[in-house]
């Protein structure tokens, strides 16, 4: 492993772990027992090592989505997959580290904190043509608000990691099923109402 | 408004539009129009001011929790009674402020730092509580796991504070109904499989 990949295997770790807010350039430094100043030989910044920790998943996570959005699947297994794709890319920290990342984005206008936010923004869009498509073939309730829908699923997903504890609580694929099972047809024994159509022939 | 909740308000302001980790004490002084010292006078640091925002909401969120939670209602309708408790407190900037109260509090082990923890722990447990009631009474999917739901609905929520604009978006009457007709009946159109029931006469 090359110093540039220690360095941000070892920061993303102290990120998760104390927070960014909380985590110097030194102190990433004294994790691996170097100076401060072979830090800034490869980075300008905490931010700057943030956005090259929080770039990579980000862009696989889009790609992803692009694809799913191109498959002849329903879009109930469209989502199936989203879940999956999403999930499967869990990181510990990973709130702190997108808030943080909006905190500190106000003082470094770069190019690559532009593309993180451009990144984010396409690939909720997109969950959210996956609900607008899944209304459309009338294979979801077109009563409910499609950007709603597809942030609270995302909601749902991301504030995992302020309770899921990849030690000792259950599998991924468990929560995947959990989630997926909760956003098509929710707790309730009840049968559904009749969901609204909006377009009764495709369903 | 006397002094103290000048701070207090403004204080929650600049937090929720700047983030808690780029506001200094001397800021959020400069936005109100008074020297540092007088900020000193009413909190020892920022976090001592954080802490002082989100303890009253927490509270008011766990005592409400606990008066749901005993009264004679059914469990589907504890649910959306929490939901609208829950989403009435809507406040801007949420999550950012929670992530910085739990970064920072590895360095403020002080009293009302344990009570916020203590109080968020039981109010979550509470949640759970509900579903695993609605579980055994047959109201609610008892395949599902109850902890993994309760912080689904929980996440779906908090999210909010990520994407929601109250000036353009719509009302949170409307997010509360689309979040529970998401929690009871999922978007899918097709009826649910049977869901499993721990107590089959209950239903």
């Amino acid at each position: 492993m090359d110093r540039r990949t220690e360095i941000l295997r070892r920061a993303a770790e102290i990120f998760a772990r104390k927070g960014v807010s909380n985590t110097s350039v030194e102190d990433i430094a004294n994790a691996i027992g170097v100076k401060r100043e072979a830090i800034y030989y490869y980075f300008r910044s905490r931010i700057d090592i943030l956005l090259e920790i929080l770039l990579p998943t980000s862009r696989t996570l889009l790609n992803s989505m692009r694809l799913i959005c191109r498959t002849d699947l329903t879009n109930r297994e469209k989502l199936k997959a989203a879940l999956e794709s999403h999930l499967s890319e869990y990181t510990p920290g990973y709130i702190e580290m997108t808030v943080a990342f909006r905190e500190e984005h106000f003082f470094a206008d770069t190019e690559k904190a532009s593309e993180l936010s451009e990144t984010w923004d396409e690939y909720g869009k997109l969950w959210t043509d996956i609900i607008i498509d899944g209304q459309e073939a009338g294979e979801f309730n077109a009563d409910l608000d499609p950007k709603m829908i597809s942030f609270a699923i995302l909601g749902m997903c991301n504030w995992m990691s302020r309770w899921y504890n990849p030690s000792k609580d259950v599998s991924i694929e468990e929560i995947i099923n959990t989630f997926f099972t909760m956003s098509m047809d929710g707790v309730s024994t009840l049968p559904k109402e009749q969901p609204a159509m909006k377009n009764p022939d495709a369903a």
